[in-house]
């Protein structure tokens, strides 16, 4: 048994902490399972049978054991009795969808929900301009709840990369400030790139020639909305035509 | 010097920690605002003055002093300067106005997410349904921003008590099954109540037979959106016809 030790952003794998993560990892990505780790007191006789016949099911080998010692290691969590050891993987975006662009995001759980809410509304391409949280991060994988699993992503070092790389496209930056169009006001084609700023700062000013710089209007009793919040309207409204499956 | 501890929920006072929500508190709610520590490492002049300022200004008489054993007592974070110390207050939601109904919020961070949404929105009265996550716990405080303090609210013990003291309302409960209508063919009236759910299990199925039952709808590819995600995209919608200044 190879060693294990708490999660090093430089590191080739991460860990799905829980049992809900794990088996969607199992599901979506079986291909990146290395190990799963049961802790003795996990009791619950579907989720030990579910997870034998994921890793059965898989067409490469999975190593199981139950190992409490990786539990202390791993998770802050109490009741988290299994955890999933995967290696990190690429998936680049896809130069014919629409695009969400994170401008230096720097939180690993509100990088997590963002996620959720892009593969929720169809959106699962991500470009992160550097620097940037971590995708991999344990904290990141539990906040998006899994969704990690079936997002496309590609990393580039600053703006200008990225819009070279994907030329004439129309670009909705999300600005906190008045020179703005109303996002209710906008009518977006079938491929676009949305764009959002880091927590703290938002985007730079440049980016208001940029595009179409769009805005969610609010009270002035709050200085702006929080950044997953914003993301996940501005995706609700890009989407308005699809219709989801019920 | 009276005791300084660690926050308690059945304290009768709270902290607003870091400069920024002190001084939106003594601005919103100086009445309310009891003590406020400054670190000794605390260098800028601007919010020096701006504290002594607004306590000058204050109808009350606010005690300040430089004391880091507050600090390290109150506050995990190590960029935290300035800390306010207030009591509670209560501040009954209003029948005129529009409504979010939470039923058993659990989590601090949520719960401020959605008070700055709901701030955001021009929505700012918020029914709790026990058992809820703590409107006045420092963690919420801090993720409201401080809008927590613009916040109108009140406790039921269950739904049936909100609906005996707020009757004739048109209600909206945001379900997650199939017999509810999309949010996007809701056209809501001027007072509305809208409905939420747990974040691990939304709200129990006899709300479906509750007013319209409502449904954000997204991809299979997700269970469900995150609560603050789905609660603020419910405002926005909800308000799609308020005209916020800009």
């Amino acid at each position: 048994m190879s060693n294990i030790r708490r999660y090093d952003k430089d590191d080739n794998t991460s860990y799905a902490l829980g049992a809900t993560l794990s088996i969607e990892l199992l599901k979506t990505r079986p291909d990146c399972v290395r190990r799963v780790f049961l802790h003795s007191k996990l009791n619950s006789q579907e989720v030990i049978s579910t997870i034998h016949e994921l890793i059965e099911q898989a067409s490469t080998s999975i190593a199981i054991e139950t190992n409490d010692k990786a539990f202390r290691i791993l998770s802050q969590k109490e009741n988290c009795f299994v955890i999933a050891e995967f290696e990190k993987f690429t998936a680049p975006i896809d130069g014919r969808s629409p695009h969400i662009v994170l401008v230096n995001p720097s939180n690993a759980g509100n990088l997590g929900t963002i996620i959720r809410s892009a593969v929720g509304f169809g959106l699962p391409d991500i470009a992160m301009i550097t620097p940037a949280a971590d995708l991999f991060d344990p904290k990141t994988v539990r906040a998006s709840m899994g969704s990690l699993f079936r997002l496309r992503f590609s990393h580039f070092d600053n703006f200008g990369e990225y819009m070279s790389a994907f030329p004439n496209r129309p670009i909705y930056p999300f600005m906190l400030n008045a020179a703005s169009i109303d996002l209710r006001e906008v009518a977006m084609p079938e491929t676009f790139s949305l764009v959002f700023g880091n927590e703290a700062t938002g985007l730079p000013d440049f980016f208001a020639s940029i595009g179409t710089p769009v805005q969610i209007l609010h009270s002035c009793d709050i200085d702006s909305l929080n950044l997953p919040i914003a993301l996940s309207i501005g995706l609700y409204a890009a989407t308005k035509d699809n219709r989801f499956s019920r």
